[in-house]
């Protein structure tokens, strides 16, 4: 099949920060959008935001640009805004699409529906009442870091995944989508806003958390890394490294009874306690008497043992690993690209293994396509080009 | 507008559990597509997965399925895979979309395409070469269950918030969205993979984690509740509780030391070490002191001082809550439903604000609507519809 890229012909400009705005766009970038960063000139607040390379490249800019084009206009200078408004009316039948994290009236719906009538436009903000937050707030008051770590832990645990962000950046390529499917169907646009507090909540609720609460009045207890109304937690092994293991139905945990020589041990056990351990609650209610006959099985075993064992079975279960330990190399997911400011690189492409699709692409430098994309999409002659940046109303490459 | 739902005509076939498939089918029904769940007859191993209602209701099912249309059908029979076939060629020209994280040859892109040669068909797996995996599998196996939690811990963290399966989810829905964009341009249907393990490495090399690790060749400290690279942690107020107070920019720090009178302090401080707080980079370097600097001035106020002191400033902060304490009334992402086999409840719409949308609706009960979209898409008469139920082909209500 030669079909395309799945997203051909869609172009969106973004006019982005941190995480979720620009996950939004990557999302759509890497199924063959053309998504055009636009950046006030020197840079958003994000730009050197860590990791970073030894060169002062970000690594978390870069990659949350990749695939896209960079484009820098003034954004204090009423004719730097007026540019926006001329790329976003020149972006052709897939185009007229604003993606944006940045509360500026300018930037707004409202205004720029007066240059596109049919504009989509999703806003992203902290609250859907425009009050300000940010992913590690917003998980302070939904409450999972209460219920995170440790059982006698007192106080939170903060994720280190900015989980929010993910979940925010993901529903804003649904909602573009979405709204473009509309646009193709009706010709008319949309107004969006995605608040990340909502994204939060509502995800609380899809997963029941908040449904637990109205109905029980009580909280969930903190129960460490054992899984809520299941069976699993982690295990030590011989070598010291741990392993996850995760029996979630009742052929699984047969399996890990047989493999483990504790078959005819949880029989017995489940006659004393009358209990059916293939029912999922009662393999939570006894999970730490189930966990403890498990441990010295697990301690007795290198993790090399534990996959041994386990592997023909249908017991899901890995090895810990830090961020060093993944073996990057030769993963399908991966290509290597050379990130300006950083070098080569092995990179994520789309998740979505899709007809079409390409592997990952570097980030541009900050404002690299500047020139590039006036030209390209309002015709401006290179003269008029230059004399827009020695203006500072554009920044260059 | 009258524009109606932005995914009016779009009908998905979910074949699955838990909850990332099922997640991905929600975001869609959320937004105007009829969403029709398909389970085995009696359910799958998710219909009685924790928190429970009083009732034995699955709190977590009923939160995944809101707003679908809800089929039964023995899928051990061959008349009842057969069914699922011809339901999927009636489905319409916004139909012939299949979501599954079922992994059965008669379920496959191959054997579906047969049926309905433009099929869009989104398989969800744990690996990308089809070994399973399961969320808290592949958060042990990516890295952040060993740098999250206090600094001093020896040992993984889980995640509670599942949220690999929240992200394949969500970018199921993109897939699904981009394919049918395709579709409708090109006429070709899709083959889509979306790997569990790889939503999670693409996500970690999307924030720059795999990119640190290739880069510096160390893997990132556990900073307990610390934010990397910038400053951001969790203080103890004078009533005990926890809020959590983040100064991701300059001018987010310079409120900070205002709001606390510790200008001053900061700025002598500054001087004396060489640095300048207005920089990530050294408000992470010396965030240790900085927070010690912090503590006494929320140790001697409450919450509502600390909300009083710091309202007009740009200072991002929160209160941890729990999930009993949050507001839940007259919030507009919320609706009351009243969901069979469990009652009124406040459930989430979707976090996407836009013209056509609705609020929440309830998950049907298990099956409630076989005999329904039977005859609705497949023309078939009551008397079959009951025989098919006679001979346990299909489930009932």
């Amino acid at each position: 099949m030669s079909t395309g890229a799945p997203l051909d012909g869609l172009t969106v400009l973004e006019v982005s920060s941190f995480v979720a705005a620009p996950l939004g766009g990557l999302t759509l970038a890497q199924l063959g959008a053309d998504v055009i960063r636009i950046d006030p000139v020197g840079g958003g607040a994000d730009l050197g935001r860590w990791p970073l390379a030894p060169s002062g490249t970000s690594l978390y800019w870069t990659g949350l640009n990749k695939g896209k084009r960079s484009v820098t206009l003034n954004f204090r200078d009423a004719e730097g805004r007026r540019l926006l408004g001329e790329l976003l009316a020149a972006s052709g039948p897939g185009g007229g699409i604003v993606l944006t994290n940045a509360a500026r009236e300018w930037l707004g719906h409202g205004e720029l529906a007066r240059v596109r009538p049919d504009v989509i436009h999703l806003q992203i903000q902290g609250h859907r009442d425009g009050r300000t937050a940010v992913d590690y707030t917003v998980n302070a008051e939904i409450g999972f870091p209460l219920v995170t770590g440790p059982e006698g832990l007192e106080g939170p645990v903060n994720h280190v995944l900015p989980a929010w962000d993910v979940a925010c950046g993901l529903y804003a390529a649904v909602g573009l989508l979405a709204a473009e499917r509309r646009r193709q169907r009706t010709g008319a646009g949309s107004a969006i806003t995605l608040a990340l507090a909502d994204v939060a909540l509502a995800v609380a609720g899809h997963l029941g958390f908040l449904a637990e609460a109205q109905v029980t009045g009580t909280d969930r207890p903190r129960i460490g890394n054992h899984l809520y109304g299941g069976l699993a937690r982690d295990f030590r092994t011989a070598g010291g490294e741990r392993v996850m293991v995760v029996a979630l139905t009742r052929r699984h945990f047969g399996d890990l009874a047989a493999a483990t020589g504790l078959a005819g041990t949880f029989a017995e056990l489940e006659r004393l306690l009358g209990a059916d351990f293939g029912q999922d609650g009662d393999r939570y209610r006894h999970r730490e008497v189930i966990a403890a006959l498990l441990e010295p099985w697990f301690a007795g075993r290198t993790v090399a043992e534990v996959e041994r064992d386990l592997a023909s079975t249908s017991v899901l279960w890995s090895r810990y690993r830090r961020f060093t330990d993944l073996a990057l190399a030769g993963n399908p997911l991966l290509g290597e690209i050379t990130q300006p400011g950083v070098g080569p690189l092995l990179a994520p492409g789309s998740p979505l293994v899709m007809d079409g699709t390409t592997g990952p692409r570097p980030a541009p430098p900050l404002g690299a396509d500047t020139a590039a994309v006036l030209t390209g999409l309002l015709g401006l002659p290179a003269a008029e080009i230059r004399a827009l940046a020695e203006r500072g109303i554009i920044g260059g490459s």
